[in-house]
């Protein structure tokens, strides 16, 4: 991408809160420095984009906010590059606007890592929660992280104190790879106590934000963040969340984008589960190991194993044979006779299922009586 | 009912394994004392009752065992008596005996106690559990079944050890009816650890069985009472079930009967709970309160009521109020023309936002500044 096409993205990344479905129709139709040059002129016959860009289309940092995302090691991430992610934000397509207007993907993301965008989200969970978490919600988001990575999940959350701290933290330190979606601006921590945890992030995996350098994260931008994080996995898992909570509001753009939902469930006395449980009940995939988000996530081939059942010989028995084996003292021997009338069959129906309990070894007999086998 | 009869019916309740649905044929058709005569006599047409008596015909302690329950203040219902839960037991036509073959309702019930039967499982509710429960679990069955018989639900349930025992003691604090239904003879405390409790249930709720005095319990008895458990219910909940649990049998059993399940979420770091987990992914309903489960057990205008959601004032504010509202400093007041910029509209646009923000009192200004209001 040449100067000044990256100069033009970089401008209209900060002329309007995003997204802005009218200005990415604009840039679509005429390209972006075209676009950006209309905007400066006010020569542009949408008066909605006239009016959703009065307010800052005389401000242009274009130049320092390149520098600073250079300095960074950092880059901005359009359409127009091969890293964007195409398919994660098709999904942008089907979601019912009138009920959802931030429905729409991002214009740009400013990005700092070495992962690229579009190879990550071919294979991601999201995984989100309550900044209240408990240290059950911690271990739990961590363990499924882990797990996650270890399959070659890549894990997306929003940077923030609790489960997605959690998660980004495991998804490290088992190597794997994790991205963080701010609701600030690249270059602003938030939260400020994980600055740490992000510069981190940045050096192994991805931090983005649609957000222009130097923003301060405001509520709005917090639930409109949640869209992108909901988009850039193939399933979104709620380990934690209060009765109204950020993480609900992820669990919804997944719902509303297509993406499976899961949520985590916990001890009915912790607050913090109650919203999961809401989740559950409302339709929510009930997850409790890595392997049944890998499920979710939705790649062939990798279903989640069976849960291991132990099994004891006794199952395999028939009815009959079940009947016969519990008719027999746990010390001590029966004849045929009393094992008839405990077991309340004929003495000839209890030959039968004696000699197959005799053949799997779980009777033996001894002077014409009839005991258990030692197991 | 007279001496003969009840005479019969207790020797036909042990002549065979119950449940038997042709011998129940047996005394609908000729009445339970021709039908003892006949059996006695080896007077039978049907040569699979004459093969299911065989082993026990000749055994009569029918005086003995009339003698014992009434020794215990107890007595022997049958559907001759007014007391019979015929409703209950009328979901047993709907099950699929090729899968079920015990899915028949119980000759006689031999039962201890001032609760009526037919009364009782109008409105209960069936709380099972693993033996190997958790503190978590205990607590839980004590909460759900404490907040059952404050609704008036009688709470039915095994009499184990675990989550059965503990629902059976909530319920008898709060000094609510609670059914337990044993897989041995009524004078068969069984585990004899709970003989105390199984006292306490029979002198203040009812303690039943189909078994005759005197009977063992076996492995097959335990699956064959739960059908009974899950009868007496309007509602089956498990409350903590490892991966092979015989709650789950319940449950089965309970789905079988077209009752509602209900299941208990809990940590997906615990075993106790890996039983719930895998029931509410196959449809069951995922319960964590009391009124859920009335819900469940289906008493019309006794739903649930929602769960108190915490409001705040911001939560009434259009998109673009709030985004005014987060386009203040957290300190200090901004011009309108600072609102604009921060916010992302014309400044024509914020003014209006302002002003309702003022009369909702999130705002103030001062000197052609606004800022925040105290809160």
């Amino acid at each position: 991408m040449d100067e000044v096409t990256r100069r033009a993205w970089a401008y209209l990344s900060r002329v309007t809160e995003p997204p802005n479905p009218r200005l990415a129709g604009l840039v679509a139709a005429v390209g972006a420095v075209e676009a950006a040059g209309r905007i400066r002129c006010r020569d542009v016959n949408d008066e909605r984009i006239i009016r959703a860009t009065e307010a800052r289309y005389q401000i242009d940092c274009a130049d320092d906010d390149l520098e600073l995302i250079d300095r960074m090691g950092g880059r901005l991430i359009t359409e127009d590059d091969d890293e964007w992610p195409h398919l994660a934000f098709a999904a942008f397509h089907g979601v019912d606007r009138t009920t959802r207007p931030q429905g729409h993907p991002p214009l740009v993301l400013w990005a700092v890592g070495p992962s690229r965008m579009c190879e990550v989200a071919e294979r991601a969970a999201s995984i989100v929660g309550t900044r209240a978490a408990t240290a059950y919600g911690e271990y739990a988001a961590a363990d499924l992280a882990a797990g996650l990575v270890e399959r070659d999940v890549a894990v997306v959350s929003g940077g923030a104190y609790g489960i997605d701290g959690a998660a980004h933290r495991a998804a490290l330190s088992s190597d794997g790879e994790t991205v963080a979606v701010l609701a600030s601006g690249i270059d602003i921590p938030y939260p400020a106590g994980h600055s740490a945890l992000l510069h981190r992030i940045g050096k192994h995996g991805l931090v983005v934000s649609e957000y222009p350098p130097g923003a301060r994260p405001t509520r709005r931008q917090f639930l409109t963040r949640n869209r992108l994080v909901a988009a850039l996995g193939g399933a979104t898992v709620v380990v934690e969340a209060g009765v109204r909570s950020g993480a609900a509001n992820t669990a919804g753009w997944a719902a509303a984008l297509g993406r499976q939902v899961g949520a985590v469930p916990g001890p009915i006395t912790s607050s913090s589960s109650v919203g999961c449980h809401a989740l559950i009940t409302a339709g929510a995939r009930l997850v409790t190991r890595a392997a049944e988000v890998v499920e979710l996530v939705g790649r062939i081939g990798e279903l989640a194993p069976d849960i291991p059942r132990p099994t004891t010989s006794l199952d395999d028995l028939s009815d009959d044979e079940l009947t016969v084996y519990e008719s027999l003292p746990r010390r001590g021997a029966r004849t045929v006779e009393e094992i008839a009338i405990v077991a309340g069959l004929p003495p000839t129906e209890v030959l039968g299922p004696l000699a197959m309990l005799d053949v799997r070894g779980l009777v033996t007999q001894e002077q014409g009586c009839w005991k258990l086998a030692k197991r």
